[in-house]
C-alpha cells in the first residue's frame, strides 16, 4: 500500500462532498500518470483510516471512478488503475482543467435548470402558504394531495391520452420511486427490460426484487417477439423516447406490445419533448387494466423537486398507496399543492411551451453542427427528448469520447455500460444545457480531441 | 347483500376523499341503527361495483371502520357490524354531529398546525429560490443537501448531544422512511419493539423485513432483562418519550440498555418537547457505532413537510444512502435548503421555544382539568411530548372513551390495539390542538359522555 504516500490526497473538510474531492484527486493522479495502469489502490478501509473519513466515502469515490473507467474492481484482487486505453486523454487539452463533478448531478437527460421558473414557482408557494388550511400540513393521504391528483389526472388525460382519475393516480417522489414501489408490491417478478437500457435503473429494479430479463430493442423499439419468448411477467418500456437510443416505439411494435399479455410498466420518459409532430398518446390509455404509467416533472421542471406519479390498475394502485402509507407516509405536501396551482393556472403549460421551443432550437443546432464536424457519427433519436444518441464508427472508443465530451462540459455518457449484449460504440449527449451559440465551438473542440486520439 | 339497498351511501365525487365519505356514511348508518350488530356488509368488490369506485377505496373505508371498532373482519365470514357494546355511544350527545375525519390526518401526536410559521417558512423559501445555484435543482445527493446536513448535524450535536457529522447524517422523508430504509439495509433481522408500541409502525417494520419481538415496557421504559432474553438482533426504542405510555427512559434502564450488545434504533420522538427540565441527550451520542438515531420535524414543524433524518454508523449510513440513491433518489431539495436557512437564522429555535411554552400551558391546563373532572383516571407521561397517557379504571371501555373523545374533537386513541400482551384499559389524548380556554369544557363534556355510558 506504499502508493498511498504518493497520492497527495488533500481534502477540504469545510467544503463538503468529500467523496467527490477524493475521486477528483485520484482522477487527477491517474490522468497525470502519478498512478499507473495496474497499480492496486489501498483497501477502502485503509484509505478511510488514513484520511480520517468514513469507509463509505472512500467506497463512493472508488465507485465513481470505476463508473468513469479510471479504475477496475476485480474480485480477489481489489481496485486497480484501469489500462490507459480505456480512458486515455490527450496530454494537453485546449481547455481549462476538467471540473471535478460530484457523484450525483448532471445527467445526459437533465433539463436546463437555469430556466427553472423560480419566480412563478415562488408565486405558487406563496399562494399555497396563504391559502391551504392548517390541516393540509398534517399527515396526508400517502397517495398524494387530492387537489394535485385531480389537476394531474386532467392534464394526463388531455396531453397524454391517459386513462387516469384521482383514484388510480398516486403522487410519488419520481419515476424511480414509482417503479420501486410497484415492483415491491408485485413481489419478485421476472421483469423484461429494453437492451440497451439505463444502467442507473438496473440496481433499483434488482433491489426492488425484480429478476431482470434483457430484451433487444432496435430502431423500432423493443422486439416484442423476443419479449414473448422471454417468459417475462412484465416489461419496463420507454415508448415515448427510448433511453438511450432515443427511438420512439413504432406503430407496429406498439400494436404488437399491446397484444402481448403481460403487465406493462410504461416509463413516460421525455414525453413532454416531442419536437416534430404531436406526441403519441401513452400506452396506458389503451389498456389501463394492464399498463402502469409512471412519469415525473424531473425533465419538465427540475429533478430536485422529486415529484412524479404512478397510474395503476385499481388493485395495484391500492397496494402501492398502502405500501407508501407504511414505508414513508407520502410526499411533502407544500410542493404538491404548489404544482396543483401551477397546473391550474396554466403556468405549467406556458413553461413547457417555452422550454420545448428552446430545446428544439438547441437540438437543431447540435444536429447541424454534428453533421459538419463529426460526419462519421450517425445521429439517432432526435424526434424527442433532451439527448441524442450518437453511433460511432466501429473503431472509435466510446468511453474516451464520452470523457472528452465531459471534459468540455458536455453531458455525455458511453452506451456500452447500458448494454446486456455488445453493440456498436455509441454515446448519448444531452443538449438541454448547451446554448445554441456555444454548440459549434463545443463540437469543434470535441472534433479536435477526437482527432488527437486517433 | 340486500342490506346494500338500505345503506344510502351517497358520494360527492367532486370533493375527493371518497373512502372517507364511504366510511362516514357507513359509520352513521351503524350509529343510527340502520345497520345492526352482526349484519354482514357487502364484499368490497360488490360495493365498489355498485358505487362505481375502485375496490381499494372500499377496502380503505372498511379498514378505517374496523380500526374504529364499528366493524369486525372475520376470516371466512367477511366484514360484519361490531356488537354495539364495543362502540356504543349515547343517543343524543350534547354536541354537533361527529365530524367524519379522513383515514389519514390528525393523530394524537400531531402538533398544532395553526401555529405553523407560514410567513417565516415562506421567507426561507424565497431566500432559497433567490440564491441557490441552478445546479442545486438537479439530481442531488440522495443522502441530502450538504448545507442541511451541516446545519442539522450542528443542531443535533448542540441540542441532543448526538455524535453526528454531515457524513453519517442522511436526510430522509421522516422517521418512517428512516426506519424502513435502515431495516431494508439490515435485511430480515429480529427486531425487538416496546410493548405497548405504536400500532401504526408495526406494518412498516414487517414490510421492511423485520421479524417483530415484543418486549415489555413499564413505568421505567423498556425491560432490558427481557430484551436480553429475547434473542433480538436490534431494538427499536423511544427513550425521550415512549409512545404510547409517555415514559421517559429511566437512568438505570438507560445504562442497562447501553450495556446490551445489540443494535439500537433510537426514535428520538418528541425530544423537542420536554417541559419540566432539560431533555436528556440521545443514546446515539453515547455509542454512535451501535445506535441509529432517527428524528424528524413532524412534531416541531409539520408532518406534511416530510423531513427527517437518520444518523448511523458508517457502513450502515453508506448502505442507507445507496439504497435511497437507487429507490427514490432522495428528498426534494428546496424544502431542505429552506430548513437549512431556517436553522441557520435561528428561526427554528425561536419557533420551538414559542411552541414549547404554549404546549406546556396546554398540558398544564389538561392535567389540572383531568384531576377535577375525571379523578378516576391516572394521568401518565406528562414530562414530555404532545400527548398524555390515561390509565382507566379496570371496568372502563377504552374504545368507547376514545370514540367519545374523538366525537368531541379531541385527538384520542385506545391503547389496546398497541399492546401485544393485555394491559389495563387506557387511552392516549393529544393536547397540542386543545387551546387552554377550551380544555375545561371539553373534559367536562367527556365526563358527561362517560357517565351516560356506565
Amino acid at each position: 500500500m506504499d502508493q498511498l504516500a504518493d497520492l497527495h490526497i488533500s481534502i477540504n473538510r469545510e467544503e463538503g462532498g468529500i467523496a467527490a474531492q477524493i475521486a477528483c484527486e485520484l482522477r487527477e493522479s491517474i490522468r497525470q500518470g502519478r498512478l499507473e495502469a495496474g497499480v492496486r489502490l489501498p483497501a477502502t478501509r485503509d484509505l478511510a483510516a488514513d484520511l480520517q473519513v468514513s469507509r463509505g466515502v472512500v467506497v463512493e469515490a472508488y465507485e465513481q471512478l470505476v463508473a468513469e473507467g479510471f479504475l477496475l474492481s476485480r474480485v480477489g484482487v481489489g481496485t486497480v488503475v484501469a489500462p490507459a486505453g480505456s480512458r486515455e486523454e490527450p496530454p494537453a487539452p485546449p481547455q481549462p482543467p476538467p471540473v471535478c463533478t460530484p457523484f450525483y448531478g448532471h445527467r445526459a437527460t437533465s433539463p436546463d435548470l437555469s430556466s427553472f421558473p423560480r419566480e412563478r414557482w415562488l408565486a405558487s408557494l406563496r399562494h399555497v402558504l396563504a391559502h391551504v388550511p392548517s390541516d393540509a400540513l398534517d399527515y396526508g393521504d400517502p397517495g398524494g394531495v387530492p387537489e394535485l391528483r385531480e389537476e394531474l389526472a386532467g392534464y394526463l388525460r388531455r396531453v397524454r391520452a391517459a386513462d387516469v382519475h384521482p383514484e388510480n393516480l398516486m403522487i410519488v417522489g419520481g419515476v424511480a420511486q414509482g417503479l420501486s414501489l410497484t415492483l415491491h408490491v408485485l413481489g419478485g417478478i421476472r421483469l423484461a427490460v429494453e437492451d440497451p437500457t439505463s444502467n442507473r435503473q438496473i440496481p433499483l429494479l434488482r433491489r426492488a426484487g425484480a429478476e431482470i430479463v434483457p430484451v433487444r430493442a432496435d430502431e423500432q423499439g423493443i422486439d416484442v417477439g423476443a419479449l414473448r419468448a422471454s417468459g417475462a411477467d412484465a416489461v419496463l418500456v420507454t415508448p415515448a423516447h427510448q433511453y438511450p437510443t432515443g427511438v420512439v416505439l413504432s406503430p407496429g411494435r406498439r400494436a404488437e406490445l399491446m397484444a402481448w399479455g403481460g403487465l406493462i410498466l410504461e416509463d413516460d420518459y421525455d414525453a413532454e419533448f416531442r419536437f416534430d409532430r404531436d406526441p403519441v398518446g401513452c400506452l396506458q390509455g389503451l389498456a389501463p387494466d394492464r399498463v402502469v404509467l409512471s412519469g415525473s416533472i424531473s425533465k419538465s421542471m427540475a429533478p430536485g423537486l422529486r415529484i412524479g406519479w404512478v397510474a395503476a390498475p385499481a388493485d395495484l394502485a391500492h397496494g402501492v398507496r398502502q405500501a407508501r402509507g407504511e414505508l414513508d407516509l407520502g410526499s411533502p405536501v407544500i410542493d404538491q399543492y404548489a404544482l396543483a396551482h401551477f397546473l391550474r393556472t396554466g403556468a405549467y403549460d406556458r413553461h413547457l411551451r417555452k422550454a420545448r421551443r428552446e430545446y428544439r432550437r438547441r437540438r437543431d443546432a447540435l444536429v447541424k453542427v454534428l453533421a459538419e464536424h463529426l460526419p462519421e457519427v450517425r445521429v439517432h433519436g432526435i424526434e424527442a427528448g433532451l439527448h441524442v444518441y450518437l453511433e460511432l464508427p466501429p473503431d472509435w472508443d466510446e468511453h474516451g469520447l464520452a470523457l472528452a465530451a465531459q471534459s468540455l462540459g458536455l453531458a455525455a455518457e458511453p452506451v456500452g455500460p447500458m448494454r446486456f449484449t455488445p453493440g456498436p460504440p455509441a454515446i448519448v449527449v444531452g443538449f438541454a444545457r448547451l446554448p445554441v451559440h456555444k454548440t459549434a465551438e463545443a463540437i469543434a473542440a470535441l472534433r479536435s480531441l477526437t482527432s488527437s486520439r486517433r
